[in-house]
């Protein structure tokens, strides 16, 4: 599912507990540092607003954020929401699952709307 | 150990069978759109030098990066060197433990060094 895209990025969500998303380079790069500097730039701008308005819209406990492709080297940078009360908290969600609770959370639809509406306002 | 520092940051080894390193900022915040918007430029052009230096020294299969920081909320960046026989490779470094392998690696008080002197030319 595709919440964002321009020329360059596009985002999609990760079916998951939490609110996590992944951005995505178009051009496909192996490491970070391989993606053009300007290019480079505006992942971070697009990180930066990811996380604003995920800490706006779901006020987490913390952020979590990584990028690792290990499997297929292509660079997306994953974006989480993190509560105490997810089923890993504190673990990273790749680490060892600690419980399992029902999170309630607001609508991630109206989420994805706001969230697709203030990328296209800034970027 | 500290591998390196200025008036913004410092960054330090973490113990690992891998070259792992993490970038703090002095001044402690809680998630990355806390940092203000200058160091936190200054943090991503770290980054890709660290990145690049590793990227020379070790020849990894991936270079990973991730921001958690759940336990103790402070913002740091960790940068990890992966190879194919190292004990998580393809899983992250917090995933479940695939093998028991010794890795044979260049000496990592050459990397520092090196990625010392790099960082204190660039800064």
């Amino acid at each position: 599912m595709t919440i964002y895209q321009d020329s360059d990025i596009f985002i999609e969500k990760e079916i998951s507990q939490i609110p996590w998303i992944k951005i995505f380079t178009k051009e496909p790069y192996k490491e970070l540092g391989d993606v053009p500097k300007e290019l480079r730039v505006k992942l971070w701008e697009v990180y930066d607003i990811v996380e604003d308005e995920m800490k706006k819209y779901y006020n987490p406990k913390k952020i979590n954020m990584a990028s690792f492709a290990n499997m297929l080297p292509r660079v997306h940078i994953h974006v989480m929401a993190r509560f105490e009360d997810d089923n890993y908290f504190p673990n990273p969600m790749w680490g060892e699952k600690l419980r399992d609770t029902k999170l309630q959370l607001p609508d991630e639809n109206l989420f994805f709307e706001t969230l697709n509406k203030k990328l296209g306002q800034f970027l």
